[in-house]
């Protein structure tokens, strides 16, 4: 619990911002996958500060190491533990609010929970844990890999401005073609303009990520608590920032008519298939085979370079001060992060399923 | 995991809409919480069907049996196990669909995943189950009771009537006033008649209930899988029907900017508060005393009076016919259902906090 | 945790001695499993109490019911609840240890640990809650049958006689032969007349239960901290009056060198094999197809028919005198319930080793 | 589950003999507690390999470092990750045993479980895990002193020398004063001789670790199946090469009659004690404040400088020669291992008892 997430793929993360470093142990990932490590790389360059103008400008290498688990190249059974050392750590940088809570992060509420907090950096809050969560991923990738499962993340909004092809029109090979991640050029311009245009303002804005899985075998989710779509929104509420999650047809779906958005059933060769999918490829909780999407919603960056009204760890009133070098907006990083996130649950859940029957 | 929900306090549900009966066991439970049963049978007839004529006219009494963990009248500390035993269950209204997938149920899923289902009345699917969570839930309520937590859900939207008014300015004590559990009269009237209407035409529609948790303690919820949004997102998503989840300023949030979004602290007496309440309540995962609140969306009941296509348990094409009694809308029956969910994660995360500290 | 065991394969079991009733919901029983409700029968037949002269003279039937997760006499997937109600509690036998701590009960422990506690009849802490895990353990032996795993167990120790032969000298057919369930003749006949010599003398005496299981597949059992001896200590120990655990050599073993313990590998047709087995058949953890044996020691029972010095609930000095009807020597019936936790570990095992490899 | 331990206070190890390192994730551990290096490192020590003649000739200096968790001197309440980083592996003593199967070791039953090893030094089963146990039990040890637990484990045999003397008749601060770690010095002298001896004949020999923990709060444990007992039994047979466990009066017990056994209550001043201590400190599964002390069978270790007769992964007969540097005899670096899981079953169950209440 707390610090880990899965039932039998299970992941446990540490570690804070400003300190030595941060990682991850996978427990329960089975023997015999290949490990590569080029691809856990590539997956943490994705998710990495100081990538474009659009992203936070410091610079983090996030470079990785595998410590145990791995063996011949391949994944042996045991755990497998990854560390990312921290190397770029500014602890001065935040001297400024360690007896202020910055409004709508987590400073106030770790001050009241733990009676101490690590306060450089957002210590454990700070979205660099997900570092950790992105590296896991990468070897939940590839374990989905050899049963034909793909993921495809994607901006479809930022602020107001919101891409509104369905995802049966994207070609998810153009995601990381531009800064913002958005498969669409169009789109995808004028979000990277009102993202630009916010940070000048030395403000910050919100944005949506869109995710599809493909492949999907049928039968994965558990009824009842672990649906599939429970454990996804769980796991995508559990990334910072996130404000709220809806798969197939979503908050939309309540307008409609049952009539009109029940899924028919019809046979294509050997494959039962359904003729529309507001059902977002889950039905009573458990994978049918169709294509799984869902949308995470993200509010926009709670550090922003302004001074705001604030009290400190006294209780009296203070001014915070915007300092230090943060995302205007968090989803164009927050893309592998979805994607990592989606792939854990459903490695999982693929295990998971392995006991469903005799 | 599957069937069991909760840490420290938790729930494993059991039982099929058509068996013999269904349950609870409540573990964690702490000892000494004065157990009212009929509190717990009050919350039960919010849930049952056949309520009004925009329900389900099936008649169950939903009658419960307290078979352990209570001892003159009070909580033991062991499990507390809850069975309601099934009495109005027509099996004879289910062979129509025993050798056919009903569309966007989950008759395919099951089939696909275990190979044999009991078909009758959905078996695990059907909703019925959500009565043991009703049930658990009610214990979990005199549990927060103690500390000062209420919890008010309410219907906030019904197909495309939607109550605009922000949860401030509704008075909770007017939602059990009327059949649709929406605390505004007018909206309550206008949602009452589109329900009605739906179910005319032999058709569903989809909702939206809106709850919201006061008197919660700072503190409650973990870093970094278990934020309390992402467990109270878990427990919706796990409702019959639940299709998305989001808390504070949710979706809509994403418009905002940082300067608008943010929640600026200040001083009140003894107490830190905000001046906003964009968070919903939690801040980095963790409660900070505003108060809690989410929206939970429903799409259009699946079982609809109409003939559909679908395929039978061969794969050859086949018509499913609309039988049986059931809900034009979830919504109205799903208000204490939401209020248990979330009563079981607040009681969870009370207990999980006492080892926060030394 | 608590009142729940298993990984993947879960029981969770309610109920105290003289409440309305208990039960086990077992979640994780893989879909198909062929449910023989004469078997359950006879395994509680095989622990209730009232069998002979050298067990209590309780009589209590111990009539079962399976709530749900059983259609058309198979396992569905979903969990299934066993109910066991509560017919001959007399509690008014009770009445007089109401306000007095019972020496060697767990009366003192839960009176400190809960504040409240239902003294009739050992409540919760009772050895009747067993009769739940019997259930639970024949469905988990109705699932090891079909990969053709058996257990034996047999009590090898009743007081000071001692049955000294290997377990591969016994003819475990002749275990339910006699009334102490020790498969050898001679030595049952001197367990018997040694308890009911202690019977009479209104005092009570510890056994050994040993098990052999066979049949278990190579693989089962999780590096490090379940391995797959440390999962089946758990579950001894967690058996009423058990005060030690021993596996293969076991204490015993201690005084061999290396040289004469370790069991030499040798290959026999396409098997590989062991010529000795101090492993128990369980190495690393992890069992290597040789038979899996153990050892447990049981107490003697608390509850004697003789006056005792104690203390009351308010600390005051108190005389606990013997009532009730109870065993001389837990042993014999402790015997369904040694092979009820070791099948249910084994079952667990089974199905978590399927996560293994890819 | 599997590489993980704890309920509330939990921890997750990782790492091989001779991959780059091991560690452990504690996730759990309240913030507050002062973490003192100095200590863990001391504990550490007394594990590490060459500490004497009797123990492996293999230098390994089992630094540390602490990567996550501590701020200012004292835990956060977020995760404590500890590595300690391999240097002394010499990967090519293993490269004989690379396709062969050590008798009585780990090496067939992963090969079976998993389809692939790290042969190098026993991979994940080699005892070296244990040394991130002892880095977590040191810091749990730090959380139960400030409530005023403490916990002394020492050697009681060694093969077939046995200290008949009750612990109460013990010195424990002599435990450290020689190199078999018995706290009275003429059994010392005959087991280290015994064990010098043994090591001249190129075999080995078991032992038996005994421990009591002073100071423990009533009310520690939970029913039914995670009583403290078994949880302490779980920890122990968790531990490599043990083979079995007993608390109080153990197997010996067994032949004990009731009105012998059972432990009178008594008040003295404001405390209510027991006359004698049968029950090891625990009644119902549940701590009773009275001294809790168990015994733990280490058989004898493994490998031996001796020719033994084997199979190859092949399942042609091979012979396994004795190389490399191993330990005698496993028990005097044994004890702080003991000791370390008692802490963190302690902790566990200290934390998991503040919920026991409301």
């Amino acid at each position: 619990m707390r610090n880990s997430f899965g039932n039998v793929f299970t992941i446990t993360t540490f570690g804070e911002s400003h300190g030595k470093g941060l990682g991850v142990v996978i427990d329960g990932c089975p023997a015999g996958v290949a490990i590569d490590e080029g691809f856990i790389g590539k997956e943490l360059q994705r998710r990495k500060p100081g990538q474009s103008k659009i992203t936070t400008q410091r610079k983090e290498e996030d470079a990785f190491e595998i410590l145990s688990g791995v063996f011949e190249g391949k994944s042996t059974g045991t755990p497998i533990a990854i560390v990312i050392y921290n190397t770029d750590q500014k602890s001065k940088d935040y001297s400024h609010i360690a007896d202020k809570f910055r409004p709508s992060h987590a400073d106030f509420t770790y001050h009241e929970k733990f009676g101490v907090r690590d306060y450089r950096g957002g210590g454990r809050s700070s979205a660099r844990e997900t570092a950790a969560r992105v590296a896991a991923g990468a070897i939940a990738k590839l374990l989905l890999g050899q049963y034909g499962v793909s993921i495809h993340a994607y901006v479809s909004q930022a602020g107001h401005v919101q891409l509104e092809k369905p995802y049966q029109d994207l070609d998810f090979s153009q995601t990381e073609t531009n800064i913002v991640r958005c498969p669409d050029a169009d789109a995808a311009e004028q979000m990277i303009a009102l993202i630009d245009e916010t940070r000048k303002n030395r403000d910050t804005i919100g944005g949506v990520v869109s995710c599809v899985a493909q492949g999907v075998p049928t039968g994965l989710g558990e009824p009842v608590f672990d649906r599939l779509h429970a454990a996804l929104g769980h796991a995508m509420l559990s990334i910072n920032a996130v404000k709220g999650f809806e798969y197939g047809s979503g908050f939309e779906g309540v307008r409609m008519k049952g009539s009109e958005h029940n899924d028919a059933f019809y046979r294509d060769g050997d494959t039962i298939k359904t003729r529309t999918n507001h059902s977002g490829g889950i039905q009573g909780g458990i994978s049918n085979g169709e294509d799984i999407y869902f949308r995470v919603a993200f509010k926009p960056v709670a550090t922003i370079m302004q001074d705001q009204e604030s009290v400190d760890t006294q209780g009296d009133s203070a001014i915070v001060s915007g300092k230090g070098r943060h995302d205007p907006c968090v989803v164009p990083r927050a893309v592998p992060i979805v994607e990592a996130m989606c792939a854990l649950v459903l490695a999982d859940y693929l295990l998971l399923n392995r006991s469903s029957k005799i």
